[in-house]
């Protein structure tokens, strides 16, 4: 069974693919990584570029390090929540990883309405990892 | 690293549990299984015998499983998440397991107090399983 990973290119996001690409080495298993993007005014053609360029860097990590893999870049107009757990649900996966933003040192942060989404409804278990503060 | 898991005798922190044992027989690793009560009127005499049948079945299992373990029973008067941060910082957890009610079919469900708390304090990832619709 697959480990799925939702990919954006932010350090907790980056965090959750590292991980993602650890348990997948661990278990010998494939990883599923998911770019969502909303599409329409929100991305624009730099921007998809841009998210071009790395996903093949990712692809490329990927392959080096012997990991069975596959890169989903979803531009269908759903949230990402919605995007991770149809394809958790597809590919039946094991778990899904999804980063989250560590706490500021000022301020309370709440769980985002993706997380909170995804950890309520996927179909599998969810692991949630914060950025490393080391890490860009 | 250990893997610590907060238990509750619910669905839920029974499959967190499971999921958590598993994960250290993947790894080799101990799991640590930490039970919080807030003690005082909420936790009689009662409850605090089945509480410790409970556990000695849990240390049972795992003993049988061949799992390396360690169960801790604390009554502190802290809120479960206090307690499992706590625990999962000394011990340098590789992640933490826990368990969360799934969506019912009416109604929308949000994620407890305790649960945020872990995800977003945790000194190390979370992860989140739900209960196994299948079983008890």
């Amino acid at each position: 069974m697959p480990v799925v990973v939702g990919y954006v290119p932010t350090p907790e996001g980056k965090a959750a693919l590292r991980r993602a690409a650890e348990e997948c080495r661990l278990r010998r298993t494939r990883l599923v990584v998911i770019n969502s993007n909303r599409g329409g005014k929100a991305l624009d053609a730099v921007e998809a570029a841009r998210y071009e360029t790395e996903l093949q860097e990712i692809r490329d990590q990927l392959t080096e390090q012997g990991i069975d893999h596959e890169v989903r870049q979803l531009v269908r107009g759903m949230e990402p929540a919605e995007d991770l757990i149809a394809v958790a649900g597809e590919v039946s996966a094991d778990f899904i990883v999804i980063g989250l933003r560590r706490r500021s040192p000022v301020g309370k942060l709440i769980l985002g309405s993706n997380a909170q989404r995804i950890l309520l409804d996927a179909p599998c278990p969810v692991l949630a990892v914060k950025a490393d503060p080391s890490s860009p």
